[in-house]
């Protein structure tokens, strides 16, 4: 053997230790997936040149796994997105579903119940259009409109319109009432120069994620529209070829709006609805099994506040005791309180369970964050030692080699959220991101996509497209056994698995077979 | 024991596996040392609020670790900064010394010698004043100068001015002399604008780079000023606190300019001009140990234009053999010709140095990217098979856990260039770099510079202070332990390392003394 022969095998034998512990290592595949999988890394070449190596209109710099916000309509035109697009997608295991809806929709849906009021902080003008603080809300149908028109001049500073009228209204030198459904919505997501110039730092951005999430949270939370919501998100999701979902609800404000505008429809009733939705989705939908729920709370109260809610969850799981999965704390983890200020409460809570015969795993975000030993980066810890079931994000997880291994041996799986780190700043884009570090080191991780209505990512297939442009190791076969880690992770028990498990092998051998038998689109 | 209590031990013991294979982990501290550590915690923690909790005028945002050019002045200021300012930092061991000194100090040397002449692509004017392309060299005396103003509104595109001239009849409405001098000094250097909006990714920042490179580089190799440009930068280097280096010298053009602006001076001449100014330097400075090189040439050449390059290297470690110290093949990574299209030369020169007696260790660059799985990727497995003694950036390694531990177990230190990292827009800021994960497993460091001329980042204070305000688990034990890593993992010859690691010891020991004792400034 010549020394560079003796080299080269090396080097392959040197490749292959080095992702010994990928997903895509471990599982053998099929012929048929191979022959996919090496279409689609032709695609992907292709259009690494014919898409990303161009220029494009209003996009100074685009290359594969670019800012989304920025590249997302240069995504959603390639052939790569279309094939993404058909990809049954497994389970959604993280996804807030208070901020799942387009914004679009929900103005929609507001609009169609004259309770709906809006306000502003000042007359709305073209100076101000884009900084004035805007609020919506349901109001009891005897309130008094305080005024007709947000733009109008003698419009008296956070004075109440009804919300048809306030679109009606809205100044034509604003763009008339399109302008008025640009204006709302643009509050209600975060656009590229938000994210990228203004606001381009993990810090600043939250304030502008809090309040988008604010203004859209008296749309969703009103009985009458969270119905049509629930449905609104499933279809979106079965849509996009997700099969499952465990949502998050955030359960921190006691009561939603009734129809009346009033604040008074408990926690009991926002599940029961739910269950309706969901029951009748799936008896009209054999393309998609289930959905569930994990309460979180958000992590700002104090111990006893948040006894409350625990004591509110067991409470709920004992009502609902196949819909409620898991328990959460959610919130900027580098600003509020981390997971070492609630071990009281948190420890007694499982034993609590534990003599009740309950069973309400713990799937905690921790380590959404870039520090390093910071409360965000260590609620790692706290979140393993509390026996977490999965984690959310774990962006700060690969800082720990330790806690990679634990998370490897015990199948805690990472609830990884690509576009949502890019836009919250963590990542300044894809190929940044640490996602390769966590395959590498075998640690189990289900896609998600965590908040869609303000990051515009509805679905999964956007989440899959950053991550496969992102790396030449990940290939269309990493994708398949990320959403079948994504259902081996999920909180379903397990005959609920297996037919999980075979409804996506049954849809993914369908896809695979259209895939390379060329439906015209993809050959 | 209670839960809690168990909770909490458990949580130590964890904090405590997961970082056992850190360097400042692994060795044991002294009384002086911790001292010294926590009154620098305290320090960085009071500042993360007073300065990086405040707003400063022209930074939208700024924070610990954040973006170097737009921060370096607030950086420069903090007590922080001047602690680190007086540390001894042990060797530099990454760094291009064609692109050390600074753009201000390179023009005042060319501005003292008749001989430069400067040309730029169109009349210089307000509108194209930073986007003209200019270039600057020395000329034989005789040369008739072609045009005497860059300014004037019929100066011949291309025509050569003598620099002083230039300078002197540099349009006022551009700010005069002055203006000049800031015109080129500026492209010479990266701006903020530049790095982080205009250029703002990996690929375009490139283009900058480079052309900031070849502006200055006929400044540097002309003889008369190569001189006084070594002696310059081992001055700004010894007065960081940096005792040795060991510099990689471009020997890709075969010739330097002469007094006479010919292009005649040849690679031995460099040395010898390269030991001489060291050789004085060294007499004269206590503070100081010593100087190498390590002999590189960019990777655009073909299989034979390395091997001419190989050859030469040899001479030159014949003729100066306590000078050249290792070889390395610079330049992106991502575009130009990766370490495995040079097997077949690289195995043989191995081995013709076995037959010969020699030893030029490759320390490899390897890894500069973002990429997975992709070329620049991959010279990291071609790198380390071919027996690299460091890792020149190493940036892409954290992807790989079986190189982590073959570097960990077989000592390759990694160069790590934190600000060139950024500016480079690999990472985005300090605190998501992945310098933590290195250091949390075992994977030796060197923190270094890279190229100060044109980052701005002149000896290693501004380096180490990124690091060590972007993580709470480092702190100056661990920035103390990296400076002894650079040391150990120098080419130097064990007598010498000895030697150096003493003369460290000694200054980091007064450094720590004066720390905690209270200097006035740093207490």
């Amino acid at each position: 053997m010549t020394p560079l022969e003796e080299h080269t095998q090396k080097r392959v034998a040197l490749i292959e230790a080095d992702r010994a512990l990928r997903v895509d290592n471990a599982r053998v595949s099929r012929p048929l997936e191979d022959h996919a999988d090496e279409l689609v890394r032709r695609i992907r070449t292709e259009e690494a040149t014919t898409v990303w190596g161009v220029e494009h209109e209003g996009v100074p710099h685009p290359f594969p796994g670019m800012e989304f916000l920025t590249g997302k309509d240069i995504i959603s035109r390639t052939r790569l997105f279309g094939v993404i697009r058909k990809m049954p997608k497994g389970a959604l295991l993280h996804v807030h579903l208070d901020l799942t809806v387009s914004p679009h929709t929900l103005l929609r849906f507001a609009l169609q119940y004259s309770s709906f009021h809006i306000r502003s902080s000042e007359v709305v003008t073209c100076l101000n259009v884009s900084s004035v603080v805007l609020e919506i809300r349901p109001l009891a149908p005897d309130f008094p409109a305080e005024a007709s028109s947000l733009t109008d001049a003698c419009y008296p500073p956070m004075s109440w319109v009804p919300l048809c009228q306030a679109r009606e209204l809205f100044n034509e030198a604003l763009g008339g009432p399109e302008g008025f459904d640009r204006w709302v919505t643009g509050h209600m997501s975060i656009n590229p120069s938000t994210a990228y110039v203004t606001h381009n730092d993990n810090i600043r951005i939250w304030d502008k994620f809090r309040s988008a999430a604010m203004l859209s949270i008296n749309i969703v939370h009103y009985a009458p529209i969270w119905r049509r919501y629930i449905r609104q998100f499933l279809e979106d999701t079965a849509a996009d070829g997700i099969l499952y979902v465990e949502a998050r609800v955030n359960f921190s404000p006691r009561y939603m709006f009734d129809a009346d505008g009033k604040m008074n429809v408990p926690h009991i009733e926002w599940l029961r609805i739910f269950r309706q939705v969901v029951e009748k989705f799936k008896q009209e939908r054999e393309d998609f099994l289930d959905a569930k729920v994990i309460y979180t709370v958000i992590r700002d109260r104090d111990v006893e506040g948040l006894e409350d809610h625990l004591e509110d969850c067991l409470a709920m799981k004992k009502e609902f005791p196949d819909i409620i999965v898991g328990f959460d704390l959610v919130g900027d983890e580098n600003t509020l309180v981390p997971l070492k200020d609630y071990l009281e409460p948190l420890i007694r809570f499982k034993e609590r369970q534990k003599r009740e015969g309950v069973s309400i795993p713990y799937i905690f975000h921790a380590g959404e964050t870039c520090g390093d030993g910071t409360k965000a980066d260590e609620n790692l810890y706290d979140a393993i030692l509390l026996g977490t079931k999965r984690i959310g994000h774990g962006f700060s997880l690969v800082k720990h080699p330790k806690l990679m291994q634990i998370c490897r041996e015990e199948g805690i799986a990472l609830e990884v959220c690509p576009i949502s780190n890019e836009i919250l700043r963590l990542t300044a884009s894809m190929p940044m991101h640490p996602l390769p570090i966590l395959l590498n080191n075998g640690v189990p991780v289900a896609l998600s996509s965590d908040d869609p209505a303000v990051f515009q990512n509805m679905g999964l297939s956007y989440d899959f497209y950053q991550v496969l442009v992102a790396s030449e190791v990940t290939g269309l076969l990493t994708l398949g056994h990320l959403a079948r880690d994504s259902i081996t992770y999920s909180m379903l028990d397990g005959a609920e698995k297996a037919k999980l498990m075979h409804m996506w092998e049954d849809r993914w051998s369908k896809f695979l077979g259209e895939l390379v038998t060329g439906e015209p689109c993809l050959n």
